[in-house]
This record gives structure tokens, C-alpha cells and sequence, in this order.
């Protein structure tokens, strides 16, 4: 429906829908504005809302909030916190995506999402982004069925917790050389059990050995070889535990150790026993705990 | 690659690693088994671990936790709970993906979640659950990188609120007209500000007028038209508090009232004062809060 400023919008309250889970977060409402233009208003925020501006013929959105004036470029989010007053107007239309939280919840958010100091900030709408956006309108259209509020809410956390590591991230700006360590780093983490080449794979990645080390060591505190090797001897730790009917031969082999005492002496230098009296040990805890 | 059982499978801890949000429920580790076949072993746990057996050639998997028998068609879920211990061998090759948390946060997932009572039940894999599980394991490629934990940590926890309410649904099993009266109750929510034509929407789901009221009073407590009421009622509150530019007659077109005397009286009847009163009182209240 088109409503007196002539905008395409809805407004969902789910404040009063059960929920299935106790999620800390509840949405009270979601909703969407699609174009209208209107001139300078001002508005009295009681609840915690999070805006996104996802698209707007004009270059920046203007605003002033409590008397203090920004500009931001789009798209961009907005969060309006109880309390506050909000003074803009729309020359150009704008589309609009916005859910919003009781007063109450706003100091609980704050202390577990790592928020930006200023209260309006620039995103980037990637495909994640559009997906939960997407996935939002979609759930709004069935709020009464089994689990969607619930769904909402998760959805609606998760496109908070992208918007503003989104900020963060602007802020971080990675250069070349991180976001390669880092890819190795997680390449490690997942393939630490097969023979890595280090020379093929950090070529991949276009450095020598020598610049791979260098850069390793601004993120890392130990070396690739020890980060690896300590990848290795805490899934030990897991497989001695778990499954009793495992071998160190078979551990040896597993890890991607070449010869089961070397695995021994390792694991020994690091943890003060072997692997079996590890295993024991564990056993003796686990049976007192019981 | 291969393990000593013969399995295809991957394990990536994940405990050790930063998150940029507090997330009350990080992942400690993720991973996913493909294939394998292995004679009946036991496992002792001592995380917490959803695994969810995707697929198998074998029409159930069979299991003992703690000594008792338990017998599932796929696909299904498991949960390992710290402490048990689980014996089981694997016939047929089957699919796995699992997750793990620290053993002493099962306590507050359960207190959260609506978790049945059984260990192990069976699950639907819709688009959205298997959406998930990609996510997880493209996630699981860039664990290194800019908030890639923190999104694992809620991809995971959205699954598990997934796979749990799969389970409640099974048992409750809406029937015939609890699907199209909650079908309809989402429509009201989303479109309460417009002309509804009850016979027409009604219709659509395939009742009469009054097969539709005997089965909306199974489920609520107000009427079809008190419970569009209050709808308007709340949002006009919404209204008055947030942008006091807008008169009387802009909230009674924008609600979708006739007119303005029904709208103040019906809004009087509800809160005991007229909508200006009640804008007059919320003002007051946000300035002695300030």
C-alpha cells in the first residue's frame, strides 16, 4: 500500500508472536519502504531500529541526529537508538529494509556486537548480505507459520553482525600480503594432515619462502612449522580420547607422521607424556567425573 | 583424505581462533565424513557434537548410547553428549557433517533450544537446511579470514535450531486448517493497514466463512476483526510517538479507518484517552526519561 508520504512500505509487528527457542534477540517488527520522497520531518525513536538504505537515486543520505549532521554515501545503515531525534527528508527515492529491537535490548547488543562509535556508516550488499535481506521478505510474508519467528530473529542478528563487520572491516583494510597469509593460515588449519608443500604453496599465492615468513610472523607467534605441528598433536589429543581401539601406529599414520616413535618423542616434548599415558590418563579423569 | 577406516573426512578446529562478536556459542570444531566403512567400534565424547548423517545407502542407522539401543532412518541427527559413550559400525558408506561445542556448553544450548528428549531423530533436509550445510562448508575453506568464524558460529547454531524444530513439527503435525489459518493470520499481520476481503481471502484457502471462524478460534482468542484492531491500534501508537507531524486524519487514512471521530473512539475505547492525549503523554514520559 502507498501511505500518506506516497511510499510503497510495510511495517510487520512480531512482538507478540511466540517464539520456539529463546534466542536473546526477538524482533518486534521488520519491514521495507520502497521509493516515496517527503520533505524534512522529525522523529522520535523508542525503540532500537537498524535501517538499511539499499538504494537511492542520490549520491549520499543526509541527516541530522540529536543536532549533529552526517552524510553518508549508499548504500548505508542507520542505527537509531531509543531516545533520539532524527530530523531528514527524501528528495530522491530511496529502498529501504528495517528491523527493529525493544529499548532494552540495545545495551545487550552493544556489548556483544563490536558496533561502530558513529550511529550511520557505509556497507557493502554482497551476496550474503542480499541473501538474509532476501530471505527476511520472505519469512515476513508467513510470521504465523511454525518456526519463522525464530528464523526471523536469527536472520535478522546475522544481517547485523555482517553490517557491521562490514565497518570494521572498511576500517581493518587488509593489505595484499594479510589476505594471502590469512588463506594460507586456513588452508593449514584444514589440510595440516596431508604433506604441504610450503614452496608450490606459497607460490600459489605469489611470495617466496622468505616473504611468506616474514609476513607470517605479523599475524603469527609461532612458525608455520610449529603452528602445524600443534594442529596435529591436539587432534591426537581428540582420537586418543574418542576411540580407545586406536593404535599410535595408527595415530602415526593418521597425522601424516612418518615414524610412530618420532610421533612419540613429539608428543612427549610437548605434553610430558606419551600418547598412551595420555589416553590413560584421560580414562582415570573421565571415571571420577562419572 | 583417507583415514585408517577408509573414510574421505575433514576436522577443523576452530576453538583457538578470534571471533569479533560474542556470540554466546562459539564452534570448537566442524568437519564432514564422506563414505567409509568400518567394523563396530566404541567412542567415548567428551565435546558436545551435532552430526547430522546426511545420506546412506542403508535405510537406518543403528547405534547403542550408553548401553541402550537406538534405531533411525536417514537422514538423521545425533547428539553426542560429553561423557557418553557410543558404539556403532558402519555397514554402508554414509555422509556426515558435524559440529562440536565445549562440553560445558551443552547445558545453555539446551536451556535455549527445545531439544527432544531422544539422542538421535530423523530430519528433513530442505533448501534451507542444505543452504546451511554449503555455507558451513565453503565457510570451512576461509577459516582465517575476516569474520569467518563468527559467521560458522551462526550458521551452525541456525542449523541446530533448524534440525530441532524439524523434530517438533514431526510430533505436532499441523493439520488441514491449522496450515491455512496460520496462512491467514500471516496475511492479516502483513496487510491489516488494507481493505481485506474475508470472504475472498477465505475462500482462497478453501473455507467457508464459518469452517474459518470455528478453526481461527482453535488457535486465538480475539476475533478476526478484533485481532485486525488491535493491529491498527498498535501501530497508530507507533505513530503518534514517532512523528508528531502527522494529524488525526493522516493516521486514520494511513490505518485504512473510514473516519476520524470511529478511529479516535475505538482508540479511546482501547486506551482510556484520545490519540493526541496519548501522544501528549508519551512526550512527557520521553522528557522526564531524558
Amino acid at each position: 500500500m502507498r501511505n500518506v508520504r506516497g511510499e510503497m512500505w510495510k511495517d510487520l509487528n512480531i512482538a507478540d508472536l511466540p517464539r520456539l527457542s529463546r534466542f536473546p534477540f526477538p524482533v518486534q517488527s521488520l519491514g521495507y519502504t520502497h521509493g516515496g520522497i517527503y520533505p524534512e520531518r522529525t522523529y522520535h525513536y523508542e525503540r532500537f531500529e537498524v535501517c538499511i538504505r539499499r538504494y537511492s537515486q542520490a549520491l549520499t543520505a543526509a541527516e541530522y541526529i540529536n543536532g549533529t549532521a552526517y552524510r553518508v554515501k549508499f548504500p548505508n545503515v542507520i542505527m537509531k537508538s531509543p531516545g533520539t531525534v532524527h530530523t531528514f527528508g527524501v528528495e530522491f527515492p530511496r529502498d529501504v529494509v528495517h528491523f527493529t529491537y525493544a529499548a532494552e535490548m540495545e545495551a545487550a547488543l552493544r556489548s556483544m556486537l563490536p558496533f561502530p562509535e558513529k550511529p550511520v556508516w557505509e556497507i557493502h550488499l554482497g551476496t550474503k548480505e542480499n541473501q538474509l535481506i532476501t530471505e527476511l521478505m520472505d519469512l515476513m510474508e508467513k510470521s504465523h507459520e511454525f518456526g519463522v519467528t525464530d528464523r526471523i530473529d536469527l536472520a535478522a542478528f546475522q544481517l547485523l553482525e555482517l553490517l557491521i563487520f562490514s565497518y570494521n572491516y572498511s576500517i581493518l583494510r587488509p593489505d595484499y600480503y594479510e589476505t594471502r597469509i590469512r588463506s594460507i593460515a586456513s588452508y593449514f588449519q584444514l589440510h595440516y594432515k596431508e604433506e604441504i608443500d610450503i614452496v608450490k604453496l606459497t607460490a600459489h599465492y605469489g611470495m617466496s619462502r622468505s616473504t611468506f615468513l616474514r609476513h607470517w610472523q605479523r599475524f603469527f607467534r609461532k612458525t608455520p612449522g610449529q603452528y602445524l605441528l600443534d594442529l596435529k598433536l591436539q587432534e591426537a589429543c581428540r582420537l586418543l580420547q574418542e576411540d580407545h581401539s586406536l593404535s599410535v601406529s595408527d595415530l602415526t599414520f593418521e597425522l601424516g607422521f612418518r615414524e610412530s616413535a618420532y610421533f612419540c618423542s613429539l608428543f612427549r616434548k610437548k605434553f610430558g607424556m606419551t600418547p598412551l599415558q595420555f589416553r590413560h590418563h584421560a580414562k582415570i579423569k573421565s571415571f571420577q567425573e562419572d
